[in-house]
């Protein structure tokens, strides 16, 4: 296995759980961090929740030796939280922001004020072009009722798309980061099924770290066993995934967690479990891997996902429609408010039966109340058409790709075993919403 | 030149000025638009301001026969204004929206309400995969004192990332819109270096239409001279902007504009002049055409564009510092205002001199006044903030971009004449970004 074309990738992946006043043992646990990171000296280090570019900076002059090259994405009130290191130069970087991310409103979950994102690197490594993307989805606070879910969903779509139609010219394909998604959940799925991602735990030849290869787990000292409920033992929802293309062929030695604790350490890392995979690149012609023969036809499996995922959007749209509607009625029921007691005040007949005018107080007081709601409710209604119009576009866009997928499969029965192969090598794996040649 | 590896692609590109109510004779224009496109049968038609999706459906309904494939962009309060109508069929479409796009309180310019954005489509083109783009940028509404100017540009730089990242997979690329730019302008040229994009205008073999292709010209009654002031004719902002690949050699025949007046109609189509671009798009292996050779070495024209478009930013930095700092000032003047009243109210004796106690009245709109400072502060803060941070992104990324230009350069002489020619064909025609190889 140790030939001329044989190059080893060590990718890291890291929630930090940077929120300084909140986040326990912060400026200790981004000591240890920058320490492990020093000493361990992985290719690609893709760190999330670094809040602070105080300490993005830290670390980057911590790491001036191991990890010369680095880029801190910024967006949103609060910044991505987003930031990668790398022993590879990084040529180029990009940003998407997620069209939408949470309500400003829900202050206390925050996700909205993070400006929630993937972030994009280009890097050299030797001949070939990694393309390395870095993302956060929006936080699961309870899985019964997730109002979130239809947010995350569209942000999954963005996703794979932003990755299907930017690396078209990578010959080496890396995602890292918070999905907030358990492995089977949609748009996790989604995100798979689109852009032929592999999950390195999935893929992994040997695997060392949690069970289930968990990284939120009932064991991490910063976790309430309350929050993982009704999974005890915890969940997996960080991920490394990567993708070869015809010139390189990816695979995964070693994929490890760590375990809810640091040898020599009072406390861990992070409330998050940090993953390392370390990847095998191998140049060479084009073969079908074990892997490409296991996909099968993704454009049929994708089409049920895609659907399920309208569906999903679907009632987001709903939803968002009944707010805008409550946005509305609450913001004509204050204007009717104003004009009568404007009303009232301009004509005192119309007080009848009261012994004294209008107190001038309760005139101001209840103007202030007109205006505060009138305001509120113009800025949600602002707010809600965003996201409607958001929501629609996903479910345009998700609409299309279906059609243009059931129409690839009307051509290409599901039966035709060679559908995989009988693609020419474009520069990379074959992914279900290629255009026919 | 009627060989059978040529095809003719006729693309089409109007700024429809859809502001009903506020756009004069904005139903009989749709109707002279509907009727224009479908009699002249173009293959790829780029719309922008639509913002009605009403006008959109009954354009897509109207164009059924002669435009099966379309597609409408939503984003942002009111959408993005974009469409596309295309004879080929639409396989795939992905939305960018830009990170900054004016101010929500300059309601009158109306830009950032729009949620300006660069649209993308996949197209088969026969066996060709073609991605079109169609985008506004900011609007320019005082040259000489723009303040906008750093959001245009920081669009422009996204822009161009967008396309160069999302296009590598493509045989052709084609971009319609109204930029807001003049030819010359910053953003223009910084689109056009780093995206290898070229002018149909400055590449067709014919033109017919307005002087120097103007687009928003003085003959045209919708617009009124004192906007155009200093460009007493017109200018040019309106561009269908076009690439090939190695596989493809793209020319263009014929480019032509309205100019100011349709026949047999009163008035013409919009207050923007409309543009066709008729392209032959050549199947062939790759050669040096006249084009690549004028191109020269991009990278070094590239650092300086990019060095300028980065100071640019810095501007757009101080000013959006500057006006946060008066926010935060005027919120905490605010706050010591509210807390001097509370003072005064709770401790009579505070109000010295004074011979009757505060009155009511004054306090309770004293009091309102209070809070509305503080909301609006806060409110503003919180934008300038994601302002700042979209801003020092573009810098971060433009830095960056420019650091491994000069490392590009100082490997590869300025003087070394065939630098366009040692690329390997990879599918695209060389961008200045493309990391070495």
């Amino acid at each position: 296995m140790d030939n001329a074309d044989s190059v080893g990738l060590r990718v890291f992946s890291l929630n930090c759980w940077g929120i300084h006043y909140l986040s326990k043992h912060c400026p200790q646990r981004y000591d240890m961090i920058g320490d492990m990171l020093c000493k361990e000296e992985h290719d690609i280090v893709l760190l999330q929740e670094v809040w602070s570019e105080k300490d993005y900076l830290s670390l980057k002059q911590k790491l001036g030796c191991s990890h010369p090259h680095s880029h801190y994405f910024k967006s949103g009130v609060i910044g991505s939280g987003l930031a990668i290191f790398s022993k590879h130069r990084i040529h180029d970087t990009f940003l998407y922001r997620y069209s939408l991310n949470g309500y400003p409103y829900m202050a206390h979950h925050g996700d909205w004020f993070g400006g929630k994102a993937v972030g994009m690197a280009v890097l050299k490594i030797g001949s070939l072009t990694a393309i390395v993307y870095v993302t956060h989805l929006h936080a699961e606070y309870c899985r019964d009722k997730d109002s979130y879910l239809p947010h995350r969903v569209v942000q999954s779509w963005e996703l794979q798309q932003f990755i299907r139609h930017t690396s078209a010219g990578a010959d080496v394909v890396i995602l890292g980061g918070d999905l907030n998604m358990h492995p089977q959940d949609l748009g996790n799925r989604l995100l798979r099924t689109s852009t032929g991602l592999r999950d390195s735990y999935l893929e992994t030849a040997k695997f060392d770290g949690c069970e289930d290869g968990m990284t939120l787990i009932a064991d991490n000292p910063f976790i309430s066993k309350k929050d993982l409920a009704p999974f005890e033992k915890g969940i997996r929802i960080d991920y490394i995934m990567f993708k070869g293309s015809s010139k390189v062929a990816i695979y995964c030695d070693l994929m490890s967690t760590t375990t809810g604790s640091v040898p020599e350490h009072p406390f861990p890392y992070s409330d998050h479990e940090a993953l390392t995979a370390e990847l095998r690149l191998e140049t060479h012609a084009p073969t079908e891997t074990e892997s490409d023969r296991k996909s099968g036809n993704p454009a049929s499996a994708l089409v049920d996902i895609v659907t399920e995922a309208r569906t999903e959007v679907k009632v987001g749209l709903h939803c968002a429609e009944r707010m805008r509607y409550t946005a509305t009625r609450t913001g004509v029921m204050g204007l009717a408010l104003l004009f009568l007691e404007l009303a009232i005040a301009a004509v005192p007949w119309l007080a009848l039966g009261a012994e004294q005018p209008f107190p001038r107080t309760s005139f101001y007081m209840l103007a202030a109340l007109c205006f505060a709601i009138l305001l509120t409710t113009f800025l949600l209604y602002i707010f809600y058409t965003m996201e409607l119009k958001s929501l629609q576009g996903a479910e345009d866009q998700m609409r299309l790709a279906v059609g243009s997928l059931q129409e690839k499969l009307r051509g290409f029965p599901l039966a035709q075993p060679h559908n995989t192969q009988r693609r020419p090598p474009e520069g990379l794996e074959p992914s279900a919403f290629d255009p026919e040649e």
